[in-house]
């Protein structure tokens, strides 16, 4: 079983607020579309869920008790993961909607709790989980936001997956020269080019997508969209990690 | 902590489908608005999700993995949740969504589970959790439904309710004679009239309503809309069963 997570960047326009970037979500629809075997979708909020999130102070460690800001995030999240599963109507793939807020929630430390007998029966029944990056409740703080890439690690290591593949806007990770690193095996070969790539993303970036990755059981790969066919067919594209 | 039941049939006209009744919904909003403790609002089908339902022949019992019929049924719950959020919205209460399709499953001998960190976690943080009746993934048949009857009995027990209401179209639970019994503290009582009254609800009826709240430690009243003030106050009105 893998879990794919299809990054916000990828699917949407960042530049513009609730931009679809349909080419893109047509090339990735096509991709799982003609891929036999068992998949968890998982996407990011691009400019669908940062947008807001950042208009109403948001984060994954800055909570709020401010319903508008919540249902704002979680509503274009909502517009987001429906344009997924239209893409995937189009192509007779029975795929399902997955709302973290309904299932998952952070404890006063942190540490998130979400139910996956959810997604292992959609898994098991042949349907296609799509879940999307959210906000949930968080003890203590109201709402905050939980990353595509949270929900990836998550998922992999409930369920057990095989393969996890990061599809994002880069086609990998690069090192000091820009060039893309071919494996990760731990942190520290990698600190020092990390550190330069992750001012941008809100929700961890590279740096935190690598910790979160080495830590899992499962093998995962950073690739860009034109590698996805590849990561599905069994190839070992951009950046291993672990 | 009450565990709050609005029935399908109070929200909506189920005559037509997807007609909500404005009226009994600004009611119950209103209610529930007014009210200062702790709440998890349920809500059933009525004729946004029965229609959708027996439409693409899946209930309680009966599965499918008919995507488009999944998709009915849960999209058209979604549209009800809204317009309950909405009228929340309007009264000032951070009202969030909650889909059993993301949280919940049946596994092969159809037993619901069901988490609660999630509803449990926004109750704490001062939300009214709003959980929708659905379709959810059922090991082995594709998807079924689960009725807000089945979800407000779930809830209250896992949560531990302090007060159970089912909130429903009719004022109590009928006796043989047309009068609303007081209390019921075994089915055994009211064997002869249940069997009367069950012909017309797919999720259960009243039956099913009864031997559930039954088995609950926290008791339970059903009653109709005008008493919904009274049940939140703490009076006993309609039926108490246990």
């Amino acid at each position: 079983m893998i879990v794919l997570k299809l990054g916000g960047s990828v699917l949407t326009d960042k530049s513009k607020p609730e931009t679809l970037d349909e080419a893109t979500l047509a090339r990735a629809a096509d991709a799982i579309a003609g891929f036999e075997e068992r998949v968890v979708l998982v996407h990011g909020g691009g400019s669908f869920g940062h947008h807001h999130a950042s208009e109403h102070g948001i984060s994954s460690e800055t909570g709020s008790h401010d319903i508008e800001g919540a249902l704002a995030v979680h509503d274009a999240m909502v517009r987001l993961n429906d344009a997924l599963l239209d893409a995937f109507g189009e192509r007779d793939v029975p795929a399902l909607p997955v709302q973290p807020l309904s299932a998952a929630a952070r404890d006063e430390s942190a540490d998130l709790s979400l139910a996956t007998d959810a997604v292992g029966t959609m898994l098991d029944e042949g349907f296609l989980p799509v879940v999307q990056a959210d906000v949930i409740a968080h003890a203590g703080t109201g709402v905050t936001v939980v990353s595509g890439d949270e929900l990836t690690v998550t998922l992999a290591e409930q369920l057990g997956a095989d393969r996890v593949g990061m599809c994002s806007a880069v086609p990998g990770v690069f090192d000091t020269e820009g060039e893309v690193i071919d494996r990760i095996e731990s942190f520290e070969e990698v600190r020092a080019a990390l550190g330069e790539s992750d001012a941008i993303d809100v929700t961890g970036g590279m740096t935190g997508k690598i910790r979160a990755l080495l830590e899992l059981d499962a093998p995962a790969w950073v690739f860009g969209l034109d590698r996805i066919d590849g990561f599905l067919d069994g190839e070992s594209p951009g950046t291993q990690v672990g």
